[in-house]
């Protein structure tokens, strides 16, 4: 069975109805909006109603650091929701949606895998329900509209040269990430430098994640920076009289979406920021609809434990109210081994040497789960065929050294029955009262914000911020968001900034870069390197692959 | 009751749920993917199954040479297809899509107007059912493509200063229009001019919009031109392997939407093909499935009889082998009387004069309609309260002479009850027989095509072409594109290429500057001036005025 590939398995699944899916949650008919019969939006407006509802308990899964071995953060996911269900609980899955760039790019999908996916996964991998479409278009009508500004008279004062909004499109496409337009003369706009950034990268992505409502997502939309003046004053969204076009156009993404996994499952996907200039987690509206509705949420944040979880939490949950229950943390052997030194052509073979010297990593992301974010945790080693008992064995007894629990999954061959164990070890865990922090506070100074998360999450010395980050830093303070939460944009191949740097390296100090103000989205971006927002298509794209026959049946997607 | 805005009649319309107005033509609920309650998905595969179904009737709706002034061309359309209800009909009306570029420029909306409107109105000018976005992203990625194939090495021998592929978007923004890109070192690209269209403008919109069925959707978007090699041969999507990534894309945007009427006839809404580089008309698909579903199938051309019938006829109704049974000309007093040569300003007060010197317009469209297109023809004069008794008395004079009737029309203040009068008209003629003909053959020259357009529906002499043109023209022969149809790229506001020309002028040659094939879509656009295909935003753009509130509610948008 588990030698299928993941679209033969997803395009045999029986789907069932969306309507069914969503009544198991106690979800009505008139609270959905139906795209086809497997699609649905969960009206927003519902969660003012069920304000007074109890809450149920959110879970975070997240990863050690990532490897070119894999480690299955999203299968992962997917399996425990359907884990949960099969234990009879009432589980709601709520992760992002892909984004349709990497599908023609490399390899796409972000639906799980095996016998863990949701469906339908061509769907999700390619329009889904035209959220991000949505997004790019409210994201280009600001960049128009700025720019129409300049053309007639540019009364705003606005110095093109210090225009901070570029132009997105949902699409690998290198050849737009610079540009110069308004070329051939006056009737044909200012000419200017500018770029293109895939649309997961906007802020209006951003933004719709963490708004808590639409007043808000209004609000948050009309104080986007778009430029400075020449005297260096912010222009915004709301300088431009932009915020309600860019609310209209968003007036469905708003709406969470559910489909179902393969073993009918809920799942709310909605929203896919960037993990990197952005805090990479689905929507807070979902999230709060799935605690609604749920017992059990099951979420998860981009990257590793150190940024995916850190940014779930010093911004996700600071900004919605939220509190986690319990934390899964996914790891698999080969990833261990990686960390332990080994290159990725000779994982097969047993080396507990090799999981031993990696072992450290895990345990630093354990130690930041327990002592710096106070939450429970159980570590759930994604199961591959050639993992020994003895490699295994090693995981086992230092975690158990730490007292954390060890649960091996295969629900990537198995389905939610592979998970069983897992979810009975985390509906424990979640009954633990727990100490749930935030690495920082919002008072402190945005300099000892990043100490704290250098210190206490990865591990090292300190950060060292480069002559151009000081420079911002003061004038962010001036401009008054010295207060909001940071975004860390680091390589998430290492605690420290070093990409080779693999598992637990100290005495590292963090470059700031430099730092640039998300003031919509509500945080401080901490640049710590070149953050790549346009990805390139590689010489053999997917898409060359990709077919569709006279019944309009899709192949070679994934 | 008439003195509301479209928005406010739009907004107190009670919608029926869209499965009720389908089941009025026999459409049963799983024929559908439903999009929230009030749009849905008609799936194409159904054709197949009705092949064997008789077809009903198609009505084709055009308007004299467009003015300031108005006609009223989509808004006698809705009106007709209500008034075809009311009289007991099976009917559906079969029109374009909106843009939503024009939306937050000067003003959109392309829904109707007063009580003939379709509804729901703001889903249908926003986003509507992803189609315009889906296009889009497919043009993007064969842009895509085709840049990442000269920047991995470029084996094709593509010629960067002959790529006739540009990137779009859904939005009025002439910053794009000329740009450079790839800028900025080997990894991001190849440095070439470029620039943007607006969605509409994209092939694919036309390949969509003249597609029978997916396989033919996927053979003509193989053959699209993207470039041109060093040596001069067309480099098409087949060869960048675009295809199967193009037709997934396009999976769910080849099957027609359905929506409804102010009063609850069924409306086809797909397609919105540009309607001067392209033909102008909804799409092949929709219209068919009118035919099968409904005894009258209401549809439109884009701007007056000489461009958007003429090419309704030799595109749409040649590649799809379509027969229209009768037209609806519509004309208003005040569009007569700037034909006459009237000010928009001086339009209030009688004038019969300036009416039967404005006639000659209307007549030569008659004359083209009857004796070039072999159809009968009724004129519907769209009502408005200057109308006199002696200047509608003028109008029908001089169509009697021609044995034509003339309906007055108030569909906009009563909605389909102000056409019933129309529709009885319209119902008489398309029993009769008619003498349908195209204005060219396929197997003349394409100079030969291009002067029987401008000698038979123009009224001119005949046309020149430049040196480029003739060039171009040799290239295309060469090329094996001369028997493809021509689809002319002329100023709506004259039967010349000459705008200011209103009324019928004659003794004058069309000039045309150059050819362009649209390989894919199937013709060749003869380009008579220069045609703007990406529209700017006015000093106040209507997103300025966009809004809303709390609940969702949007105002602001017409």
């Amino acid at each position: 069975m588990a030698h299928l590939s993941d679209i033969e398995i997803a395009s045999k699944a029986e789907m069932k109805p969306i309507e069914e899916v969503a009544a198991t949650l106690g979800i009505e008919k008139d609270e959905l909006d139906m795209y086809g019969k497997y699609k649905a939006k969960l009206n927003v407006n519902q969660l003012k109603k069920l304000e007074n509802e109890p809450d149920g308990k959110l879970i975070l899964v997240t990863a050690i650091t990532p490897t070119p071995a894999g480690e299955g953060k999203t299968t992962t996911s997917v399996g425990l929701a359907d884990a949960f269900t099969k234990i009879g609980k009432k589980a709601v899955l709520a992760v992002r949606e892909p984004s349709l760039g990497p599908v023609f790019g490399v390899k796409g999908g972000a639906a799980g895998g095996g016998y863990a996916q949701v469906v339908p996964m061509e769907d999700i991998n390619l329009h889904f329900t035209g959220d991000f479409h949505a997004i790019g278009a409210a994201n280009n009508l600001l960049a128009a509209m700025l720019d129409n500004h300049i053309h007639h008279g540019n009364a705003l004062g606005i110095d093109s040269r210090k225009i901070t909004w570029k132009r997105v499109v949902d699409m690998n496409d290198r050849q737009l990430r610079h540009i110069v337009n308004g070329l051939q003369g006056r009737v044909n706009g200012v000419p200017r430098e500018d770029g293109y950034d895939i649309t997961v990268a906007s802020e209006i992505m951003a933004v719709l994640c963490l708004a808590n409502d639409i007043t808000e997502l209004k609000d948050k939309l009309r104080q986007m920076i778009v430029a400075y003046t020449f005297e260096g004053e912010p222009v915004t969204a709301g300088d431009l009289k932009a915020e309600g076009a860019l609310t209209a156009l968003l007036k469905d993404a708003i709406h969470p979406n559910i489909v179902q996994t393969l073993e009918h499952t809920p799942a709310l996907i909605h929203g896919g920021p960037f993990a990197n200039i952005a805090h990479g987690c689905n929507s807070v509206l979902a999230t709060k609809m799935g605690l609604k509705y749920a017992d059990y949420v099951i979420t998860e944040g981009g990257f590793g434990a150190d940024l995916g979880a850190e940014k779930f939490i010093d911004i996700k949950c600071r900004l919605a109210d939220l509190k986690p229950s319990a934390v899964v943390l996914v790891a698999t052997i080969r990833a261990l081994k990686m960390h332990g030194g080994i290159p990725k052509k000779e994982l097969g073979p047993e080396n507990v040497e090799a999981v031993l010297k990696g072992l450290p990593n895990l345990e630093k992301h354990l130690e930041n789960i327990q002592d710096v974010y106070g939450l429970p945790v159980v570590v759930a080693i994604n199961k591959f065929p050639t993992d020994t008992d003895a490699e295994l064995e090693a995981v086992y007894k230092a975690c158990q050294e730490r007292g954390v629990d060890v649960v091996l999954s295969d629900v990537w061959g198995k389905g939610g029955e592979g998970g069983v164990e897992l979810a009975e070890k985390v509906a424990e865990l979640a009954e633990k009262e727990n100490n749930f922090s935030f690495v920082y506070d919002e008072e402190d100074s945005i300099e000892e914000k990043l100490n704290k998360i250098v210190q206490k999450v990865y591990g090292g010395k300190g950060v060292e911020l480069t002559k151009a980050a000081r420079k911002e830093l003061t004038e962010l303070e001036r401009l008054g968001f010295g207060n909001y939460p940071i975004c860390m944009a680091k390589t998430q191949y290492s605690f420290s900034d070093d990409a080779t740097l693999v598992g637990r390296p100290t005495d590292f100090t963090i470059t700031i870069r430099n730092l640039k103000v998300s003031a919509g989205a509500g945080f401080i971006v901490a640049l710590t390197g070149a953050v790549m927002t346009m990805p390139g298509l590689p010489k053999v794209p997917a898409a060359e692959k990709i077919d569709v026959d006279e019944s309009g049946v899709i192949t070679g997607l994934f």
